[in-house]
């Protein structure tokens, strides 16, 4: 119950025990296809440019950067929390000029405030985190698109912590660029970065098109500034992914049958759906913490569904609590980075763990331990508000399908 | 039956069906550490940075050069096949001054050609792939660490072809840096990417170690010339695997539990006894394909034990032959590359598939499907071939348990 990664839904485990199929068999190739179409409607984009980046979500981020930026581009990082700061990083290192915004953890930038930045800095590209789970908020995307086409800024953003469990809409909200990872809301592992790139994305990456010496015909596009990285080349990647099928990296088949399988449960259950999900359990989480007296850190109005941050109560010590949960019973709860480190636990609720037990079993138990640490709780107030929470729910579902009595 | 990526292990699918846990968890660490160890054994190294690269076996080669090279450094690249043009390729793209020595495919470099060119060339870092599956050859490495040693040169290799299928020795060989993948000799799929560094390669490393920001505390490193990639960082990446536990990407955790397996399956079988399974198997088929009559590509002598590439006969369609394999036999074997592309098929033993019944089967099954496409063929002397290498191992194996007649 950490800000994740958390515990994988059965099912894409189970899928990722399936015996391996060679790299251009066409069941293979047919497996790449449903997977691109699949991320589509997960990520709500009709981009053809819709793969998988073999590694981490940090490997997603580090793809779209160094294919995006030509180095000397002038890159824009509204930076609310950890990783605006890895976005900014990542981009130094592939040799952007980055210009950098800060505000305070737990707050949000406001659109106009985007737009001067703009104004100031006027950048090849705008990278933004979607959510960031060092702070638990999630910044506003939706009127940014249009912002970065009125000034000819390419829009990039990290969706990682919060796909799936928040509302997300990629080509409605004007994004050129979106990475993402299994490991949070999806219900997967670590290991697979799914991505999606706008064809005005798409055609800044192919402009620096090299296709890799031992494998390059005659004709083939070799160009005087190839993006820095062989492994990380999108123009490369979409070409292996495309029906040239070109040779590059060996495709990671069993992260695939993972990231897959992670589509295809969300939509077995509807994303909209997946993402009411998270609203419900996120909210009784919120509720019940709240519940047991806790207070709760970041702007409320802009927390991502699935992560609350909990202020360590006075006099309690919070690595000790921690360890308590999760030796005892068996429950992970995360720690903080930067300026929160050591004030905050981060409990989140998300994928295969964005469920009432879970949620309910969560709050008993850290009524106990944090009971026995001495700190002043609400006897069953954790438990007591979510139950509310989900009568509430269950009541609202009930008079939408029979009407008001 | 190709070259790879070929059928995992089912132990390591299983292994890779276990349920994740959390990234800190006490577990996962013990697990990253019993990683390690296993890897030590695997590549025959006491190297402290022995770790797992979270991508592809690409990835592990880009870690290494990208984290040995700074711009500018010179480094020599003896190309013997389509994955020495790779190494040129990811070293031109960190900013290298890379000098090349290429030579007929098929064929090796002797010491002395390397030691001339590290002569003419002066560079820092000597690059070269192990066993290169374009063109079945495995260059020997047993001499160029004393000669990289004496000339102060680095000394990189990519084994992901060839370990466990072949005898490697990392330090007995003075090697500072190895690659490798899970697809070929290890029987596990592809995404995870183990990597052992000396710790001479580890002071080059670590001498440009620039905590990234977003996590740097006060008295961190901050290097004024920070290894170009933050992903592949392995000065980062030494320290999310060590004691420290620097937070940087998310481990990959499910293939972490298959990179464990694989490693697991061979220390129970003993690394030595797997390398003389591939050579039994790899014998047996290399006879197979000479008994039906087909002659064989590339200097036999430094062949590696787990392919060989086979002249496609005379007014034979390889593609057609490989296609009636695949969809009548469920056999995959390989096509190939650059000047071999169209002239030879490769066809693997290797990792769970360097078995006795493979072998027959597929010998049996290439003969029914070239007999079919009108090449002229020995009835059952690529399976009769095989058999008798068999029985001469058996034969062997019980002379050595009860003495000579």
């Amino acid at each position: 119950m950490g800000p994740g990664p958390v515990n994988a839904d059965p099912r894409v485990l189970r899928a990722m025990s399936a015996q391996l199929v060679g790299q251009y068999d066409p069941s293979m190739t047919a497996y790449m296809n449903e997977t691109m179409e699949l991320y589509r409607g997960v990520f709500k984009t009709a981009n053809e440019q819709t793969v998988l980046i073999d590694g981490t979500s940090r490997a997603g981020i580090e793809a779209a950067l160094v294919s995006l930026i030509s180095p000397g581009d002038r890159v824009l990082v509204p930076i609310f929390g950890r990783f605006g700061h890895l976005l900014r990083e990542i981009a130094e290192r592939a040799g952007a000029e980055v210009h950098v915004r800060e505000i305070e953890w737990g707050t949000v930038f406001t659109p106009a405030q985007i737009e001067q930045a703009i104004r100031e800095t006027k950048p090849a590209l705008l990278a933004i985190v979607h959510g960031d789970t060092s702070t638990t908020v999630a910044q506003p995307l939706d009127e940014l698109g249009d912002i970065c086409a009125r000034h000819g800024v390419l829009f990039y953003t990290d969706v990682t912590a919060s796909l799936a469990g928040n509302t997300f809409e990629a080509d409605a909200w004007g994004l050129d660029a979106v990475t993402a990872g299994l490991q949070k809301c999806l219900g997967g592992p670590s290991g697979s970065a799914p991505a999606t790139f706008s064809p005005r994305a798409a055609l800044v990456i192919n402009a620096r098109k090299s296709i890799e010496a031992g494998i390059r015909e005659a004709g083939d596009a070799v160009s005087a500034h190839p993006i820095r990285s062989n492994y990380f080349d999108l123009s490369m990647i979409f070409d292996y992914w495309g029906p040239k099928r070109l040779n590059h990296h060996t495709e990671a088949t069993t992260m695939l049958y993972g990231a897959r399988e992670c589509a295809r449960l969300l939509v077995d259950e509807g994303i909209d759906t997946a993402v009411e999900r998270h609203r419900l359990h996120g909210a009784a989480m919120l509720a019940g913490v709240q519940g047991l007296g806790l207070a709760v850190f970041g702007d409320l109005e802009h927390r991502m569904n699935n992560v609350v941050a909990v202020h360590i109560p006075e006099g309690v010590t919070g690595d000790a609590v921690r360890g308590e949960l999760l030796n005892d019973f068996g429950i992970e709860i995360g720690t903080s980075f930067g300026p929160l480190h050591g004030k905050v636990w981060r409990i989140g609720t998300m994928g295969y763990n964005a469920r009432k037990d879970t949620v309910l079993t969560t709050l008993a138990a850290l009524e106990q331990v944090l009971r026995r640490a001495g700190a002043g709780v609400t006897g069953g107030g954790g438990v007591g508000a979510a139950y509310e929470v989900y009568q509430d729910a269950a009541r609202a579902a009930s008079v939408a399908e029979t009407g008001p009595a």
